[in-house]
């Protein structure tokens, strides 16, 4: 079974907390309570490893908090932080994802992009007027003509397409050097999965592909909040016509080289992404199926 | 092969020619374009059936447009039709959409989709300064911070939940009498698709479930614009402690019985979903799986 990074919170999320006030305000009394102990955007790790929580005490009442969810029953918050936005990540925190559990990846995960919503989403895109939090952190509300807005996740397709018992790998000019991923962009308005997948590789490598299949999915937390959707998509040929914007090497690799390259073997052809990366978990997926 | 509703759209979406001005003021000003026609948020429909197009000549120069894309060397464009938003589907559009055919109905909601989200992002979320169209009307920019914003999408998890041979409906109080569906709700930031479907189904039903089969996904343009995501989950028990606020009724039932009620039989003991909801799909899928 695929362990995609960032999934697996052993939190409770407790919806039916969020829309009670009176439960809430309990639990924001609950000396029982934990809140996640931040450095900017990045986790704080606690020194015997795995993520730091500090105690309520610890905590300004003016600090607005979200209700991540319950464990054992203790509420588990997270403070709304200012950030500038679109922050990309620090070489901090893609340390601390080497080391983090599981599990505290997928807390911190679903932390980071709630405090990315909350500061992309202070004014009400209808009419202008500030927006407060509500909902023990998951909504704002408009207080000018009381819209509610909720957090929100962009679906963004990342797929390997498949021809000859090969798959196209390519690499962005940002990636570090010899790195090769999964192609992948956002879905837009109007298309399925499937139709986001065939776009995608068509615009980035010029290559038509024909049925989809799903493979597994993963949230990810950088530049907002997005939900990674992992496809195979057959393709129809081998020849390709890259979009340079986009892509500075595109490549078919075979079986063989995907798994050289997920082992970190000597002799690989190129480097694979990181194992909380789902093109880690696609790529594995195919390699070995 | 499954054929969900709103997808098969025969426009190419032309990326590169979002982002190049120069191209695209020649699309503007190319007489072959044209003009998707609206009755407010409903399709016009044309005579001879399917979508009504307008001719650029008949459209004012100062109705902002967007680029559907391009079809044998025609841009189609539709207007930012002003709305008030979160309007939901009208009868007329309901009894369209039972004729258009489905190539139309997928032009039509990615058009919906585009003009609610310009309606509903007047104003940028981190500073409350004005946005203005930019990208072929695919992007707003704020006038103030100059953040751009790009048009989004919201995925939600549609499912029925299995065991012993049979799959869970519901009805929600606003259904017609006697229809039921899938049960559904949205992904939420810090989950992953199977995730949220184990999450909604225990929420609503109090059913835990154990693994979940993707099966396919489709565009849906009302109420903003959504992704919606079928799946099957393997149900751990049958016994129901429904969430009354989402759902007044829910019922166990046997492919016999789903399949009497998408043949719309006289002993059918339920209404099942329209053809070009994903919910009629998905249902359809399983029962003659």
């Amino acid at each position: 079974m695929i362990k995609p990074g960032f999934t697996g919170s052993p939190l409770d999320r407790s919806d039916h907390i969020r829309n009670d006030p009176e439960q809430y305000n309990a639990l924001l009394n609950d000396w029982r309570g934990r809140v996640l102990g931040l450095d900017g955007l990045d986790p704080k790790l606690a020194s015997e490893g795995g993520l730091h929580w500090h105690s309520m005490a610890e905590i300004s009442a003016e600090v607005e908090l979200i209700l991540l969810g319950m464990d054992q029953g203790k509420p588990h918050f997270v403070p709304i932080v200012e950030n500038a936005g679109g922050e990309m990540r620090s070489m901090a925190v893609w340390r601390a994802l080497t080391v983090l559990p599981p599990e505290d990846a997928a807390i911190y995960g679903t932390a980071r992009s709630l405090i990315d919503w909350h500061n992309s989403h202070k004014y009400c895109g209808r009419c202008g007027g500030t927006t407060k939090p509500f909902r023990a952190g998951w909504g704002r509300k408009c207080g000018h003509c009381n819209t509610e807005h909720f957090p929100r996740t962009d679906p963004v397709v990342i797929m390997l397409a498949e021809f000859d018992g090969k798959v196209l790998v390519g690499r962005q000019p940002r990636f570090p050097a010899g790195n090769y991923s999964a192609l992948a962009g956002f879905l837009e308005p109007g298309e399925s999965i499937e139709e986001a997948v065939r776009r995608e590789i068509f615009e980035e490598a010029g290559v038509r592909c024909g049925p989809v299949r799903y493979v597994t999915s993963q949230p990810w937390p950088f530049g907002g909040s997005q939900l990674m959707i992992a496809c195979i998509a057959e393709a129809e040929g081998m020849e390709l016509t890259l979009d340079t914007n986009e892509l500075e090497d595109a490549k078919w690799v075979s079986k063989e080289e995907a798994r050289a390259a997920l082992d970190d073997a000597p002799d690989k052809v190129f480097s694979a992404p990181p194992p909380f990366a789902i093109a880690n978990s696609l790529l594995k997926h195919w390699a070995w199926h």
